[in-house]
């Protein structure tokens, strides 16, 4: 029997598209707008995690909750204002060559993100990410990292056991749920988190970007 | 002999107030204006350092010496998005209360920062901080940090020697200036590093931010 891993489950934000600081900034700006100033790096740890913990864990930070109203405001305003100043989005180094090896040698991968549709298009179009991919949303599960729903519904869809997936992602949020689902771990500094903030997450190997990820594809033990 | 340091030398962007994550954003949106991607960690880990160390390290990124011009355009793109985004300047928690009773209780304080007036007179002035305090910038040193020659020219200018000075910084590059200042060293979060790379950077004690730090000033032994 096989001790390798069989299929990658990527994150997306700050794994394979550079778009950590302008969600940072985006939410920052989109409280800011109803008087509620929150620190940038406390919106950066937090990126990843699904909306709803997040707005009550900025609530917690404001000192009082936020009406339902609020959280609604400051979501669509969010989304304006990201794709306002980020009407491009840039792959992540090494991103696209990564992911065209992996379906040209044929290893099973999938994408499993907080995000939504249509706000990730963009980034899966850059990507170029197309039907062949499972991808799998904030909309197809009930619940977002750092729960396990995301990363065990992207197993299922590929045909794997979740001990035969790795999870790759830059945020500690991605390192929990996997764990969570039963899964290894493997962080990307690409998101903004510290070496040692990922590997305490529980990553056992950390790379720089997709492209070191690439260039270490062997060390994971994905290929046959 | 006391062994207490008598003085607080603070950096300013992300120590005491919260801009690291506007400046990360205006830098990338600077440098895509001219097709050159770089990635948003990348910058941020180079939020703090010397703008010509940080125009050197982009290029090298980039893959080729910037042109006089080239540089010349980011930064000035840089500070017109920057103060287009952040119109406004907030405080990091506790900062202005803990620049006020370091003034109530007379300890020695300055500021040191590698940005330039006037972009820095508006966080200055959001903090409070008056004609009062010694403040050091760029433009009154030949060299920025993580060369030590604002750290050294702030206790100058406050009257002690570099023993006696802490240095209060987010960043490895105020770290690494003042170990190369012969002065300890207090790490903040609020810069968006994590707590090991401050520690690793030679931080003898990290805090969340200025409120934390204000909550622990006894075990400075700044006081008498």
């Amino acid at each position: 029997m096989s001790r390798a891993a069989r299929a990658l489950i990527f994150d997306l934000d700050g794994t394979l598209v550079d778009t950590v600081y302008a969600h940072v900034f985006a939410w920052q700006r989109a409280f800011a707008e109803l008087g509620l100033p929150i620190d940038g790096w406390r919106i950066h740890r937090r990126i990843g995690m699904s909306g709803g913990l997040f707005a009550r864990a900025a609530a917690r930070e404001i000192g009082r909750p936020l009406s339902l109203t609020e959280v609604e405001t400051i979501q669509r305003r969010h989304g304006e204002i990201y794709r306002e100043i980020l009407p491009e989005r840039h792959p992540l180094p090494g991103a696209v060559e990564l992911l065209g090896d992996l379906r040209a040698e044929g290893i099973v991968h999938g994408i499993a993100t907080s995000g939504r549709r249509p706000e990730i298009d963009a980034s899966l179009e850059a990507l170029g990410v197309g039907e062949e991919t499972v991808v799998v949303e904030r909309g197809d599960v009930e619940r977002a990292k750092p729960e396990p729903d995301l990363f065990l519904t992207c197993a299922e869809r590929l045909g794997v056991t979740a001990s035969d997936s790795y999870v790759i992602g830059d945020a500690v949020w991605d390192l929990l749920a996997a764990r969570r689902a039963g899964m290894l771990s493997v962080g990307l500094l690409s998101g903004g988190y510290g070496e040692d903030e990922l590997a305490r997450g529980g990553a056992f190997r950390v790379y720089r970007d997709p492209a070191e990820l690439r260039q270490s594809l062997d060390e994971l033990g994905v290929r046959e």
